[in-house]
């Protein structure tokens, strides 16, 4: 998508440890008219695919997820992200490992908002290893709805989420996706 | 706000301890369009205040931020919550207690987003004790910036934050009072 793209190279920031700052737009202050195109790219790739559910993961996916539902016509679910050991019989859960916060999150869904009659759209704001989308599809696998797919705003595409999960079947479907990276040399493409 | 007392009304559920369960369509799955028509309600009630920046705090407010902010035609900020004690120096920071999780996070904004040229809405799904909005404010105060106000989807008017921060002049505008609740009696609006 080339408006995002263009966005990463203006105000995009390479740190060393292959991190890329996107808060002034992406993921702390949110450029709302970029979301609402990023939603109607995301309804548009997945057009047809009878989507009635949007899943993502608290805190930084909510906002793609919402303009995307909103294209698309349909609620947004989101996983939390909980610490508690008391996990009721009422939810779908997951283990997540959390590279940036280098902690493993327990993150559950309630079962009354994910089942066998939903077709399940999984949208997130960045792709790296996949810890995150991992969990949501185990949790979408083990609650026996259809996963039509992932979008991903930002996929990292140098390390092994997206390759190891779409060798598994997975739609992928990546807005921008980066080759290389680095404070030295910059962004490169895919 | 009618559309979201009928809501409340139709699909909350009240538990023992003064506990209001609207996850089905406010703060786990997310019903867009009624999102869609809260956002347009609080641009409305704070039309001509030349805000250019909502703030919130993750998760649950994001979702109503966005609707807000895509209205009223700014970017919106949300506060994380770090349990970090590497607060940098380029960050605004509160203490903020959770009732609902008993615990008391940092939360953190960057300095970037949130500075003196700054008119700024908060808003959040619940106001209870006020906890959340308290740490809100200090951070806007801290930064310079203006307040103009606060909106809250629910607020829980038996419980003292929004007469507390009302009477230090905050301008609160909530969508729904709650006046009292209980699971024998049902909810009395305001």
């Amino acid at each position: 998508m080339q408006l995002l793209e263009d966005r990463v190279l203006k105000d995009g920031v390479v740190r060393e440890g292959s991190v890329l700052k996107v808060d002034s737009f992406l993921n702390h202050q949110l450029d709302i008219p970029l979301f609402v195109e990023m939603g109607r790219e995301f309804a548009r790739i997945f057009d047809g695919c009878e989507i009635n559910k949007v899943l993502t993961i608290e805190a930084s996916g909510i906002a793609i997820a919402c303009f995307a539902a909103q294209q698309i016509g349909c609620p947004v679910v989101f996983a939390k992200k909980s610490r508690t050991k008391n996990i009721a019989g009422d939810l779908w859960h997951s283990k997540v490992e959390s590279y940036t916060h280098g902690k493993i999150y327990d993150v559950v869904v309630s079962r009354d908002f994910l089942g066998p009659n939903d077709r399940v759209l999984i949208i997130d704001d960045f792709l790296a290893n996949g810890a995150a989308l991992t969990g949501l599809i185990n949790m979408v696998q083990q609650s026996g709805a259809t996963l039509v797919g992932a979008g991903i705003a930002i996929e990292k595409a140098f390390q092994p989420g997206g390759d190891l999960l779409r060798s598994r079947g997975v739609r992928i479907e990546s807005l921008v996706r980066i080759k290389s990276m680095s404070p030295e040399t910059g962004i490169e493409f895919c």
